[in-house]
């Protein structure tokens, strides 16, 4: 089919469309007893205890569909809600997808939004089993529920961190924050001049960390093979600062952390840099890096000391000793939701 | 708090809001072993399946606020999803509800919605154990998922209808078409004219079909109480006619439906005259009355016949045979997902 092609959604009818959206998802899990095409779907997590979790992705509120391909967003859709069931220390298994659209979407359009959300099923085992289409009046909608699946009472919470826990991130953070700040740059300069071509050149880190950000499946298998479970664990969807406040918060605990040890990629840093941000800033406040902190025992720290992957940045006080940063030149200030920005007047 | 209190959402916060909207949700069944608060919510059906269900409800698509108060939304929302539920013959057991709206909603506003909410919950034993909440830049968003149980494998499909089996319908059909024809004339009237009040005198009737479906619970328990277990069952959503195509067409078969055994309500054929429409027509072709169609073996028939509830309406028969309509005037036509309009030409 040509890229030109444009094929009305009403030719095909709800039904019609549904079908067609789905037709190329097969169910790959035991665990999905029933799938799309009836009142609801069936699944059997034979024994094990069901994760639910559900987000909402509203066009220009959650994403701005002139730098967003379809396809990417499809992705993200799901990226976001298997992060929330991994951060439960669970296995996802199964999503709904339901989306709705105004009629300047096309058949097409939908099918690049769909075959994302095939590609993020494959890549993390998960079933598509129901959801819902309909129009909008106005922009392009999402609502996507994950399922996941936990032996049962080994869901790890965000309110179980111990004093003297050590506070670990995957991964980096910042990067999503920096992908935005040059995507909505670029997007001015065109609004301004539609002649001038984006400028992305060596930026490909920082925009992939905004556009297709990767679950941390890869992290719970680490834990699962190493017998470690953390103490508490959150993903980071607004900013390492504000999920470490929720950390302490649920858990009646403070913390200090550490400005040296925040892991920041040279890519982030250097962008920061060029639009005459603070990395840290950035790395404490910026959000969507959809990676996963946590805490662990003391005494799990040499069981995470050769992945490269997870980074030690503090560890849990006593709740008097409130939540601290100590910043690289030994000042200490204290953290609030807002990051680095609020509190450097 | 006075009715004419205005909070600003913005005062709460994000996760203030939450807080806010969900603090007298108490959790009812031992299967909700995690609620709000967390990245996910946990649930365990103890060797039951799991049933899932998704909805999206948006304004000016799928209700008009103009008539539509924010506490019967917020009923209704949940409603059109035990329906779902209760059409796989389980037992709804938790609900999340994500919602997104614009600023011109106050907290009061929100909390109307969020008190619907809460009467569905409390009477169908259901718990609220999470969602999302977000700004939109336009109307409002809801979107609910409903999860259920059922025991392995008992669940209700569309497909499994066999020849011969009795097709039933619970309650009466079409009610809710004319309570949507009473609002949308009344609210046209009023847009003309805005000193003219409304005129629902006398149609309480119709006016509750369509603000405040009911999901038919007590259809599920009573099959449970006399071992009854339909062959296939679906709610209706759409219409009669186009459910029933769904099950023959899921099913492999055809049907003979009887204008005369339709189960219509006095105030909503009495409506209907009064508008000027057939009032059959309403009943095949008029959604939303969240009402069961389900088929039977035909020896169970003697189990139904003192429930005043349950309407049969015809029988399933070999596809060959297609879908017909027998008229009280002894004609039949094919039926279509359009119902009667479709074919009377």
């Amino acid at each position: 089919m040509s890229e030109n092609t444009r094929t009305e959604i009403s030719s095909l009818g709800e039904f019609g469309l549904i079908e067609h959206l789905t037709k190329n998802f097969e169910t790959h899990n035991a665990s999905t007893v029933l799938s799309v095409g009836d009142d609801a779907a069936v699944i059997d997590h034979f024994g094990k205890q069901t994760v639910i979790t559900t987000d909402l992705l509203i066009e220009g509120i959650h994403f701005d569909l002139m730098y967003t391909p379809l396809k990417h967003l499809g992705y993200k859709s799901v990226m976001v809600n298997l992060s929330d069931i991994y951060a439960m220390n669970a296995t996802p298994t199964q999503i709904t997808v339901s989306v709705a659209f105004s009629n300047r979407f096309s058949v097409e359009a939908l099918d690049e939004f769909y075959e994302g959300i095939y590609v993020a099923c494959e890549k993390h085992g998960v079933d598509l089993i129901g959801g819902d289409t309909s129009s909008s009046q106005k922009g392009f909608i999402i609502s996507v529920t994950a399922i996941g699946e936990v032996a049962p009472d080994k869901f790890v919470k965000r309110s179980t961190a111990q004093k003297g826990d050590l506070i670990c991130v995957s991964g980096d953070v910042g990067g999503a924050f920096l992908g935005l700040t040059l995507m909505e740059r670029e997007k001015r300069i065109y609004l301004e001049n539609p002649q001038i071509q984006p400028d992305l050149e060596g930026e490909d880190y920082i925009v992939g960390r905004l556009l297709k950000p990767e679950a941390r499946k890869d992290i719970i298998e680490f834990f699962a093979a190493n017998d470690i479970v953390p103490t508490s664990m959150m993903d980071v969807s607004d900013g390492v600062s504000s999920e470490i406040l929720h950390l302490c918060r649920q858990s009646n605990l403070g913390c200090n952390i550490y400005e040296e040890k925040l892991p920041i990629h040279d890519a982030a840093r250097k962008a920061a840099f060029k639009f005459g941000l603070d990395p840290t800033v950035c790395a404490l406040s910026g959000g969507e890096d959809y990676e996963l902190i946590f805490t662990l025992k003391q005494e799990d720290y040499d069981k995470i000391t050769l992945n490269e992957e997870i980074a030690v940045i503090g560890y849990m006080t006593d709740i008097e000793e409130g939540c601290k940063f100590q910043t690289k030149g030994g000042n200490t200030h204290p953290i609030t939701a807002q990051g680095w920005n609020a509190f450097v007047k």
